[in-house]
């Protein structure tokens, strides 16, 4: 089939094809001639040594000068790595190095194609940081060595770019995501330019093809830039790519409506005056753009550079093997010479490919690089892209107001979220840099509104407010959130992610790349501490009065706790003072990804500020006024672990007060989830006897939690007893419908704790009984009445205190 | 500062702002008249029908056609539902049924704004398709005031469309899936026109921001198609849109890039002869395209048409209130008379509001639509879009081959991915219409490119290949992976995701919200069953040599485990043939989520298709070869769940053998991970008896498994005697390294499980600590060595058998 269509003549163009005329949007140049002959030198050389040593890397495992000529002895033996994005990856930082040099630029590089480690490492080791921060790499012959043998070999560097990756701030893995970090990383630093590669692989996810609106929430008064390169070497592992078969008008066309100037380098007979004169070009338009804003007269809907790089996939390797084309196609993306260890000809190949470089013209037999690529080295080692000081060491401790003075009385209602909100409030005053929100367009539905007393949303784009600027990001997108809140956390300051509980899941797995860099990031000895992944959720599973089962899903909780444990913290505040404690300690905390998980409903505040302070720090305690006889010598053990859930933990044991007087209750709330967890396995676990005097040695204990049970039940695994534990928590039930009906419908409801309560003894079979024909009653005949009731009284009736 | 910003002059406008000439990229058309009077007259009053009962279904309980002037007692006691996106679905739905009426086209209409459930449910009333499946709502007052009545009360309708709205293949809660569930929805039924409105608070995000390219992927000889219309009514809940901050050259700019016909409808005063004529157009469009491709002269890069609605939020709504503007603004986003119960002046509005569609003209007083509505209805119910075969009854049964004839011998070393490739080769044989492959560019890396024998990849926009067409689709967009497998199989056929195991989380809030639809599809007592959705997870974290740190997250199986027991299944076949027969089931399966993970490399075959097929269908049986006198009376039971891990089981009962001959073993395999759950809690979970016969009653039981370990222990609570499981799984760790490095570091090495299994017993102290010792050694010195080994031998050394 495939050979009869391609036989076929040429296919009638369509009439209504876009006009040539979108071609005069992209940009112009003059290239011809536009770098000095010094300069243009000084850039080829340094591609070709850091080509060079990106190939050498993939192959070999000695005579990594080419002293000799290579033998099937000098290759690995296992041929590992990804060549095809590496020469653009090249391209860029030789580029951007040259104007660095020439001109102080202050610049990040985000690295979108992340497997394209050899690339970054070459360029790393060639300026030297690589020996900074890892003194076994130095500029030598050894490191050399060193660098190119034990490439991807165990113990080597890994074949992505991660935080062992001196200047990186994004993990190379999961795609899709640089651009979004690239802005984050902008924001609040005005001096700097974030140069960010996105492969025209990753422009082919969701997350980068909504990320390139992000412009839209810089304002270029306060936060620097972004140069965006799209680098179309037009396939991916096997197939091509969307962008790779777009032609240059869809191309203008597309980012044109994305609201940049778009810039394509594709001359490849000039590529390095073509790529420096577009660099030039971008770096002035975005001063232009700069220094309107930042002289009080902002251009309107400013429209940003962005370049597109057009090059062939693995240019500068082989062209051709067995008849197929390598060079400018998918055969370069991983090891275009596969079978170098044993086939003559692809070592004959490698060789040619590598002489073509000319290794001896450009390093020293001592392994120094020769005075051209010097030369366009920056000269201060803290404007070298692989040692600014954002990537690294650059936290801003926030300084936080004193929760207690907005706390609640005890005994009033109050909205955990709204309590929330005024402490952001003022903690927004008092870090007025250094602190943002992100969020999916539901701070107001969330109640943290308070916040807009002190600023307001940064919608550039939006004519009529003018952009007025503000420490709030609104966009309908977590991806976009997620990446934006990464780039900023990992240059040192401090964001917050608030956001439906049922949504979040959205970036779980963005969440769990980011946790692996910090891991890595805390294990280097010359990484410092960043702030912690701040997240809330709210808008739960508990309270679907607006919206209903396609908003519940609290699974969030589950991926934090998957993470290494060093790393992860859930709470569960009970009522709005515990969740004023919280925040104000995750805000502060470094290096974790904490999750707050709350109400915004009115609920009941059942703690002092100062009984709220050391609940916190406890994690648990006996609720003494909820038990009987402050829960002494119990019978029985409910815990809450939630808001609504504990308030139904609370009401069952008023019912078992009445109805079972002779049961001795001890009431537990457990806001510090990991607390639970069996001793060792997390730095907050309980010990055993701390464990055994909160929940007894032997008594029946029933959890009412906010989360899936099975996490709760794997939490609890290795502690004593097991067998006198029942669970209940979510469990995908629900609808619209009201608070209680969804307390109902997942088990979570008083009768059913109150059940649980009894169910171990014989003597209290008569009050199962009443409880369960309570349940029964109400399932049966008396929900229609309460939905009836609740929704006549237009509140959430029973999350009232009794 | 926002005031003072706003007293500022204009800024000067950017220099190089977007040139006039894009708009000459948009399509105009003559509108003027187009409509003959009769049919604009019957889509105004359809229109102004659905209008009212959308607006009446939020406000009122009573006095449903306005019989009385309305009081306050006429009006809900709890307001809810989202009116602001409403007018704009109705619209669509009217002139859907007017072109549907009039030229006998077969559509279905995809809603990307699910909140907007009001409108549809209207519109589906007026047509009787509700009265048709619901037959509590008739196409008569009863059914009138029901509907408008118990909307968004507990027991009525919620708020977001789902499996209970006839005609609904999209859960409306997260957004972004729309589009791609549209494409899903419009392949292989090549006279399908699926109409998609994407809201512009959905177009923000990552997913629909990549979908648009879907049409790269939509064989026009092949398929039908999707006419997206982007509704544009510039407000979020309360932030501006994105979209809604672009003007007219902007959004015509990005649509073309994305290869579309961009038509903007703007004007309000001839708006429904601008939705006629730009849908008719936009049909002549896609005909012309289609009809090309289908005389074997198909047009190369076909520009698709799209329409862009650019219409006020919450249009015919109140334009006032409180002196801030309602109609055109994000107030009136849900309800947009908040106070309507209780404040004289805003009930006053509501009456004003709701007169103005004057439903006395509209309804008679038994609440039949007048002669004009019923016009523009189409005649025959299986047109009618809330009644297409396509949404709810088109079940299309799998022809499955025998897989046992694709089995390998008992003892050789075969990759899992490669049977099931070649199985899949067949299917798709079997299947040449019904049945597709959804990959993110792993295919070929994932070993399943048998399938490439007998097809291509559906790749339109390369030119080279000139869209040679085929059942895979790979783009680098998990994303639109899942929405087109989404809409493939809602609408009755087959389809499959292998993806990388990492990768697959991206997706997992996706696969709950479909799950959620699938489970009150299985609740109504139309919907006919769909085919599951199917998950091949490979490229686990157990295998590095490539990749790395950021490549391990085996966390789908934890979201899998979180559904409804009754759909969810998770399999881990241990070989090729167990995978085989695993993949078979899977394929012919209903309704179900089905995981399938297993690895890519070559590993034993350790059963005969015949043992492969009574093992699988048992779930988890002893493994008598592996174990000591076939596993009687065993003194410990190691448990291998996962392909690498059950290998290092079984190396670690052979170390047992020969160095504590003593113990008895008894080794057990898990494939079916349910039968695991505690009895009762999964329709798979093994009794009681069965659950002791496999484990035994009191034994020590080591489980070995894939995933992480706290999923192993929310599974098996619940189970007796806890006290004697030890559980080892994915813990975190690695990096790009050896395999058998990677067990270590995870402790699911066999030094680690020989450990584990003699922990228990003081007689074997000496053992303990030389299994330690072992593994001590191999960390401190043997290492690198084994790295060294592994890494020269070129392969994965110790996945060999013996």
């Amino acid at each position: 089939m495939p050979a009869q269509i391609i036989a076929q003549p040429n296919p009638p163009a369509d009439p209504s094809l876009i006009s040539d005329s979108i071609l005069e949007s992209a940009v112009q140049l003059k290239i011809k001639d536009f770098l000095p002959q010094d300069e243009l030198k000084a850039v080829q050389e340094f591609r070709r040594a850091a080509d060079y040593i990106a190939a050498a890397m993939i192959f070999l495992n000695d005579n990594v000068l080419l002293e000799q000529k290579t033998t099937h002895d000098n290759i690995k033996p296992r041929l590992l790595g990804h060549w095809g994005t590496c020469p653009g990856l090249v391209m860029v930082y030789a580029h951007l190095n040259r104007i660095i040099r020439k001109t102080g630029l202050d610049a990040l590089y985000v690295v979108g194609p992340g497997h394209g480690a050899p690339a970054i490492l070459a360029c790393l080791w060639l300026e030297d940081s690589l020996g900074t921060f890892l003194p076994e790499y130095p500029r030598n012959y050894t490191g050399l060595k060193k660098l190119i043998s034990r490439f991807s070999a165990p113990g080597g560097f890994p074949s992505h770019i991660n935080a062992e990756t001196p200047g990186a701030i994004h993990e190379g893995g999961e795609l899709g995501y640089a651009l979004s970090v690239a802005f984050g990383a902008a924001m609040d630093n005005p001096d700097l330019v974030v140069a960010c590669v996105v492969g025209d692989g990753e422009a082919e996810t969701g997350p980068t093809a909504t990320a390139w609106h992000a412009y839209k929430y810089i304002d270029p008064a306060e936060s620097g830039a972004v140069l965006p390169i799209l680098h179309v070497n037009g396939f991916k592992i096997s197939e091509r790519t969307i962008f790779g078969t777009m032609d240059d008008k869809e191309i203008t066309a597309l980012f044109t409506g994305y609201g940049y100037q778009v810039r394509i380098i594709e001359d490849l007979l000039n590529l390095d005056n073509d790529i420096a004169a577009s660099m030039e070009w971008a770096l002035t338009e975005i001063k232009k753009i700069q220094q309107a804003a930042r002289s009080g007269k902002p251009i309107v809907k400013p429209r940003w550079p962005m370049l597109v790089l057009r090059t062939p996939k693995g240019l500068s390797g082989p062209k051709e093997l067995h008849g197929e084309f390598i060079e400018g196609s998918f055969h370069s993306h991983q090891v275009p010479l596969p079978a170098a260890k044993t086939s003559a000809e692809e070592l004959g190949a490698l060789q040619k490919w590598l002489s073509s470089y000319k290794p001896g013209e450009l390093f020293s037999k001592e392994g120094e690089p020769n005075v051209a690529i010097l030369s366009i080295i920056p000269e201060a080692n803290t404007k070298k892209l692989g040692q600014r000081k954002e990537s690294y060491a650059n936290y801003i401790p926030l300084i936080t107001p004193k929760w207690e003075n907005l706390c609640y009385e005890k005994g009033s209602q109050e909205s955990c979220m709204k309590a929330v909100g005024k402490f952001l409030r003022d903690v927004i005053k008092e870090n007025p840099k250094s602190f943002r929100i992100f969020s999916p367009d539901e701070l107001v539905s969330n109640k943290l509104d308070a916040v807009f007393d002190v600023t307001g949303r940064n919608m550039q784009w939006d004519i009529a407010s003018r952009g007025q600027g503000g420490r709030i990001v609104e966009i309908l997108s977590e991806h976009t959130c997620q990446g934006m809140l990464q780039g900023y956390t990992l240059t040192g300051r401090t964001g917050l992610f608030p956001s439906y509980e049922a949504f979040l899941g959205i970036i779980q797995t963005m969440m769990v790349q980011y946790s692996k860099f910090a891991k890595m990031g805390s294990e280097t000895n010359w990484r410092q501490p960043v702030g912690s992944l701040n997240y809330i959720e709210t808008s739960t599973w508990t309270r679907q009065e607006h919206n209903g089962f396609s908003h519940q899903n609290p699974s969030f909780i589950g991926a934090v706790l998957n993470l290494k444990p060093k790393f992860a913290r859930v709470y569960l505040p009970p009522d709005a003072n515990c969740f004023l404690s919280t925040v104000s300690h995750c805000l502060r905390a470094k290096n974790y990804v904490n999750l707050m998980v709350g109400s915004k409903q009115p609920t009941p505040v059942w703690l002092t500020p100062e009984e709220a302070d050391a609940h916190c720090i406890a994690g648990a305690t006996v609720w003494k006024f909820a038990s009987v006889d402050d829960g002494v010598n119990p019978d029985v053990v409910l815990v809450g672990i939630g808001v609504e859930v504990t308030f139904e933990v609370i009401a069952a044991a008023v019912l078992l007060r009445k109805h079972a007087p002779e049961l001795r209750v001890r009431v537990v709330n457990v806001t510090d989830l990991m607390i639970l967890a069996d001793t060792g396995l997390h730095p907050h676990a309980l010990s055993h006897d701390a464990f055994k005097n909160l929940f007894t040695e032997d008594r029946p204990i029933h959890f009412n939690y906010h989360g899936y049970p099975i996490e709760l039940k794997g939490l609890l695994f290795g502690r004593p007893n097991l067998d006198r534990i029942s669970i209940e928590g979510y469990n995908e039930e629900g609808t619209t419908t009201s608070p209680f009906d969804m307390m109902i419908s997942n088990d979570t409801d008083r009768f059913s704790v109150a059940i649980a309560a009894i169910r171990g003894g014989a003597k209290f079979n008569d009050r199962i009984a009443a409880f369960a024909h309570e349940k029964c009653s109400y399932l049966k005949h008396l929900r229609q009445k309460e939905r009836d009731y609740i929704y006549a009284n237009g509140k959430g009736g029973q999350f009232t205190k009794n």
